[in-house]
This record gives structure tokens, sequence and C-alpha cells, in this order.
């Protein structure tokens, strides 16, 4: 049979599929081993991506799209850096290719969720989409007629390191005030934390915060109301026809929807009705798997 | 003779010029005479074009191209307000259309200049640009892949009003702590004037700057930090290969430029080399006409 194969490089799991242009199938997770080393994760997916082929019945394989954390080149094919899986310059799409002996394609795990979402997801139909993911980082995907904008240098969709506060908290890009210090797991533990005394995740402090905890449900009013003024820079920028939300923070969205919107409201002139351009993403865990699979059958249609 | 004509409606003045695919020639310009009624302005620039396209040898008019201050809508050829001209949904593109018996586009003037610019000026070659006009207040055009970046409601680029303050100084736009308030003309001058105490204006401020008022040049510096602001979170967001800067209060980017830069780098990933990404305007006060030139031959090349 002839098919795709499609991969997200998480900083704790790999997934892997199979993709005939329909459905994925013969789907597999691992965890991500980086602490055995840089290659290990490497030999580790090249023996899943086999391994589904075989599973799948999967004998020409027409291309391999992969979605990998950045910041890297999907032009180049290489990641510049991935700290949480030991990597640096790492030429992933040649050392795959090598690997499995056939075309692979490499996209930055946000812009391949927005990707995902747009083809097949919460953002299906729509004329432009920001894919916004709220997880221990902030990340953005945005498409455009269609494509996905990568920026001059691929570095469009940097939203968790727009300065909010120019002279706020430092940030570990080296700069200051930058979203991701206000709204993302991370963030809102840290909030948290910082209130009760005591360490709280940002999945105990969604507990507190639903158990009636003023002091979690601030953080979760600071991270809406953070992701408020990014969302409505985006709209005064961009425009888009939709913001769809993902990632693991985003299941505590009703913590945060109500200083989301209203600060969107009060910082953007298209913020008013919220019910249709405010999304939630709809092939989670998997929107980057559609993606990366979608933009290998768009590269190599066979 | 076959051509174009092309328009720029100004609050105090009314360009146009024709247009034979490589130069613009018989250019004309008269005063805004918008106290005289709204339809005064319309007919003034019909008998304006007429007399171009007379003057330029044009029989076969194959398109006009019209630059205006919005908003409005490209796709529908309506100004939805222009409170300078007396305009509230005026269907201008059908109004010239019949007057003259031509086709006839009309486009917002900053994404207009923004096309001339990219086309012809100083974002030639570029794949991606930023136009960000200050004068009287702040409007931006984007440049993605070649074309205009219009957003979902034709209101991308609305950069005078993303709040960099939301607690900030009320906005005549309803919102708070917008980009104009800080980073316009308009602004500069009441800054200036609020320290000095007497009204002065953005041009007396900058000849006030420039010869040594600490005042005058607070006011600049502000400025620049609030456009560096707004460009550094456009270049996290969009990562475009460069940023044009036009409009009246360009010719003081001098005064500016220092603060500019170092908020920019401050902010942005992509700051560090102002030389490759940072532009002045090179057709001014010609841009939106070029522009909408270029817009009308791609839509009807004849």
């Amino acid at each position: 049979m002839r098919g795709w194969l499609t991969a997200d490089i998480g900083g704790t799991k790999l997934a892997v599929a199979a993709f005939d242009g329909e459905t994925l199938s013969a789907r597999l997770e691992r965890p991500t081993e980086a602490a055995r080393g840089a290659g290990t994760v490497l030999d580790d997916l090249a023996d899943m991506l086999r391994q589904c082929a075989a599973r799948a019945g999967l004998t020409d394989i027409l291309g391999v799209g992969v979605a990998c954390p950045g910041p890297l080149s999907a032009r180049k094919g290489i990641v510049y850096r991935a700290p949480m899986l030991g990597w640096k310059d790492m030429p992933l799409a040649a050392r795959l290719r090598e690997a499995l002996q056939c075309p692979v394609l490499v996209e930055n795990d946000a812009n391949a969720a927005a990707y995902g979402e747009y083809q097949r997801g919460a953002g299906q139909g729509c004329e432009s989409m920001a894919y916004i993911t709220v997880s221990t980082g902030v990340g953005c995907g945005l498409i455009v007629r269609g494509e996905i904008l990568a920026g001059f240098h691929e570095g469009a969709g940097e939203l968790g390191h727009i300065s909010l506060e120019p002279e706020g908290l430092p940030c570990a890009c080296g700069r200051r005030g930058c979203l991701e210090l206000y709204a993302s797991g991370t963030a809102i533990g840290r909030m948290t934390s910082e209130v009760m005394g005591l360490p709280v995740s940002a999945r105990e402090a969604a507990v507190l915060a639903a158990g009636g905890s003023a002091e979690a449900q601030r953080a979760f009013d600071r991270a809406g109301r953070g992701l408020g003024r990014a969302i409505g820079m985006l709209q005064q920028m961009l425009d888009p026809e939709c913001v769809v939300l993902g990632g693991s923070v985003t299941q505590a969205l009703p913590l945060m929807r109500e200083a989301l919107v209203k600060t969107v409201q009060k910082t953007s002139y298209w913020g008013e009705r919220p019910e249709e351009w405010l999304r939630v993403a709809r092939l989670q865990p998997d929107s980057g798997l559609w993606g990366a699979a979608l933009l290998a059958r768009k590269r190599w249609p066979g």
C-alpha cells in the first residue's frame, strides 16, 4: 500500500502514525528517552516509524512529516535547538531520510498543529487562522491563505515571547515581560505557588481554582488577561477569522475564558463575538500528527 | 494610448496620476474641499482623473486604482467611514466607475502605500514586509508572499490601535493605551505641549528637539519606544523581512531612531541588525499613488 508516515516529537513522548490520505492508523507512542543521548531519540523515532509502516501495511512510503519543537528550519530540515531532546543543529530531515530511505519534511510543532486544525479540525473552512498552544510554554502557528506563515527567519508566531511588559520579569529568552511568564502552564504553577507558599503545578492549580480557591483563580485570571492581550494584538495586526486554542492548559479554559475574552474585547476591534472566533482545538492530542501528515501528502502527493 | 489612472485621497489634498505600466505622469494635486460637501470631493476627484487622462493622452483607461483612508472594504469598494471627507458608507468604486465609465478599485491608503513600496520602493525584492506610516495617526500595511494581507474583516494592520497599555490613556477608538496615543504626530505635539505648557505641533516639536530641547526630545523618545514595541511585536508575530517607515513624521526619524531600535532589540528576536530590516519609504509622497496604480495594473493587465 502507498501512503505517508507522520510523527510528533514531544519533550515527554514520541507519537507516530500512518496516513492513507484520509485517516491516521497504526498509531504508536513511546516516552522520549532524551537522557540516553541525542542519537537515541532519533533511533527510537526511526524504529517506531518502521514498525508503524509495517503494522499499517505501508510498503510504498511517499513521504514522512515530522512535527518537532523549535527553533528549527523547515526549509532546511534542521532543528537548531531542542534542549529537551539534547539536540543542537540536528539535521533531522536528512538523518531520518537516510534511516528510512524516503523523503522527510520537518515542521515546527505549533505550525504543524495549526495546519492540522486548519485542514481537519477547529479551523476548517476558515480564510485565516491563528493557533495558540498553551502548555509548558506558549506556541503559535499562523495560517494565511491556506498556508503556514513561516516568516523570513522562519520565526513567525513567536507569540510566547512577545513582550507585554518591556520592564517586566526576566525571561529565559533574555528579554523581559514575555507572554510565557504570565500565560503558560509553568507560569500558572509559579504564580499559584508564590501565593500559596508551596509548590503547585498548573494541573493542581486548576483543581484548586475549580474547588473555589481565589488564589489559584487569580493565576488563571492573570493568564487569561495575558493571552487576551496577545490575542487582541494578533487580531489588530492580522485579523484572522478564528483563533484556535490547543495544548494541555486549554483543559482549564473555563477558568481563563472570562478574563481572556474581556481583555480581547478591550483591546481589539474584532473581539465582540467570541462564539464566532474563539475555538478549542478538535484533534488533540493529534493536531501535530495530523498537520505533519497533511503537509507530507501536500508535498509528495504521489 | 492605453494605461491606468491612480488617485490618493488624503484629508488635506487629492493627488492623481496616469500610469503607463512603467512610470507615473501627468500628476495633478488639489486641496481636499470636504467642507463643501461629501459629493464635492468625489466630483473633484472624477474631474481631476479625467483631466489627468487627457493630459497623459490616455484614451483607453484599463482601470483606476484609488488609495483612500479607511475603514473601508476593498472587496466591496465601499468606504465605511472617512470623517475628514464627510463620507459614510460611500460606494466609492461604483460612483467613480459610473463617472468615468471604466473599472475602479479602492484600497486602504496604508495598504496601497505598502504595495507601492514593496513593488517599486524600499521593500523591493523582500519576501515579506511591514509598512508603517506615522503622520496624524499610525497606519500599517502588511505584505505576505507578494500580496497585501487584508484580514478577515479587511482589518489587518491596525497597528495604530494595538493596546500597549490596556489601562492607559483613553483613545478616540473607545479603547485604552493605543499606540497612536504615544507614537503619532498628534501624540508628539500633545506630549510636547503638555510639558511646555503651550500648544506645539509635531513639526515644531521636531525643530525644538533638533535645537536641543530635552522636553521635546522626550516626546520623540516616547514615540520611538512606542513604535519600537509595536515593531517588536510585529516581528515576533509575523517575522517580516523588512519594516518600511513612511508618513510625515518619518522626517523626524533621526530623533526617534535610537529609542525605536533599542526597544525593538529589547523585545524581539530579530531586532539586532536594524541596518538590514529598518528602511525609510522611498516613493514618498507618492507611495500610495504607486501602489494603487500597480494594483490596478495587476487586476486589469489589459
